[in-house]
């Protein structure tokens, strides 16, 4: 769940109730960080960006991810682990409104796996990679006697310019690309970063704010809202579920588990209401496009169910891998 | 040893044994990465150069140290460990040329440490950051049962172009800034990574292609003679030896560390003549600087001493840490 902040997006902390510390302790180093104008946006979003002078501006994301944490190497090929190594870092770059160019994969491989298992995973960034038009433009490559770690850094650039979390404006549409809930059953290792509905949005209208929902939506609501100063009403009932959350639940746990599970990666954006409409007009992309909720004056996180409103809590993350 | 070969810099792969196996593995990856004008430089050097357009370039190095391997927690401080996961990405980034502009700290911490590791560690990261105008500007915070690991990325400008390994010519002196051998009693962890030295450098000649020296004297040279296609023989009497080396060792052990011992983290370069001898008369740092020898047309790396000439071996590492 967001590291130092400006990059990570696994909910590692909290599983190990890290939780609020965690959240003291990044803002702790938000203080001490400095500044410099090369540097616009720094700890505290999806990415960091970097000024290039007037050719613009980069986009920096980094994610460690660990066996047993977040994935299982003696359940998931390590092709997939590759995979998503690389994917929950652009899934990062979607969310600040960019385009992927180059990803650095550092690895600590276990000694008793050798080379094939390094092989395998590199083979799966590099397909994902090839997917997406990134070039793997370094790294560093570790044996060790611990477990599998990944450690993948990703350079991109805005699509025009970047989005932060910060923008989101009262009476503001909350939208969400694809549908939520259920990820770990095998989701977050296929997952489809949302790169391209990244460049599509930033195509057709002005997004006052993303982020990339891989705390689940409650909690991920809650970032937006807590950085942009605003409140936010979610729909419960419009809120899309996943066909991964079994169907035989009672209601009330489907939404439970499309707030709360987490690994979605999906797109949480806000948008004027024109635009909001427009978007559900002219939207071109195979992936579901849903309106979720609206942005207030109000402080505060609130669920609307059945007509009834009360407080959505930051449940976020509350799983260990299954 | 050079990992994904473009950014990282440390030994860690001989010490497990990948060694040569290692070294087509990252060829084998050289050759499915494709290609971009965005990333004129990717997997091979120590670090990757990026294309801003007309604003210029983004250098990108990335190291992943672990417990055990890089350092040992049990005998370091967590300021130290900190100070050198970043030190040796400034180090990658002064090798190009460049100077670091914004760093990105991802570690997996024990479970069993607590905030105090993330706290010391960190704090040892800017403190380091501050000396050299680094902004840390993101990352991705962890808790594990497993040892620490941390991966630092680092992204920084050229002083005004990026040097390579590959630019080395015939009749091209060999020089190197500092002193070598016997960093693992110590240095290793506080060493001052060649920025402002690399900055002189670039400011004062033209330097024809650079490395710094990670996996030890010897096979360094060999890293640049192999990318410049050129030969080199190195004069072993000249080669300046640190104060880390005991004095009373056999002057053949002594110039033996300092060829193989590694993790010193001085730059290794070549200039024309001309340049070297300008470079010993103009130099201002108080860091020393010295000439080890010659760029031959000649294939092979040779080493004289006392006269004679013999086979430069690609010693390397070959030590655990101690």
């Amino acid at each position: 769940m967001m590291p130092l902040d400006s990059t990570g997006d696994t909910p590692c902390g909290r599983i190990t109730g890290m939780s609020r510390s965690e959240f003291d302790f990044i803002e702790s180093i938000r203080r001490r960080t400095g500044s410099s104008p090369l540097v616009p946006l720094g700890i505290g979003d999806d990415a960091a960006v970097l000024a290039n002078g007037p050719a613009g501006e980069s986009l920096v994301a980094v994610d460690m991810l660990m066996d047993g944490t977040h994935f299982r190497l003696d359940e998931a090929a390590p092709e997939l682990v590759g995979r998503k190594s690389l994917a929950v870092n652009l899934s990062d770059i979607a969310a600040m409104g960019g385009r992927p160019v180059a990803a650095f994969l550092a690895i600590a491989l276990p000694a008793s796996h050798g080379r094939s298992l390094a092989e395998r995973l590199t083979q799966g960034v590099l397909d994902l990679a090839r997917d997406y038009d990134v070039i793997l433009a370094g790294g560093d490559t570790n044996v060790w006697s611990g477990p599998l770690v990944t450690c993948v850094t990703v350079v991109g650039q805005p699509n025009g310019r970047s989005v932060q979390r910060s923008g989101a404006k009262p009476g503001d549409w909350l939208m969400v690309t694809g549908s939520l809930g259920g990820s770990l059953t095998g989701r977050h290792l296929r997952f489809e970063p949302r790169v391209r509905e990244a460049a599509l949005l930033m195509e057709l209208v002005e997004v006052h704010a993303m982020i990339d929902i891989s705390d689940g939506l409650a909690a991920d609501v809650h970032h937006l809202a807590r950085e942009s100063n605003v409140g936010v009403t979610i729909d419960g009932d419009a809120i899309p579920i996943s066909a991964d959350v079994p169907s035989d639940l009672p209601p009330e746990e489907r939404l439970r588990r499309a707030l709360s599970d987490g690994e979605d990666f999906e797109l949480l954006f806000a948008v004027a209401p024109d635009d909001g409409s427009r978007l559900l007009r002219e939207w071109t992309s195979e992936t579901p496009l849903c309106r979720v909720g609206t942005v207030t004056a109000e402080a505060g996180c609130r669920l609307v169910r059945n007509g009834n409103v009360e407080p959505l809590p930051e449940t976020g993350w509350t799983h260990e891998l299954s």
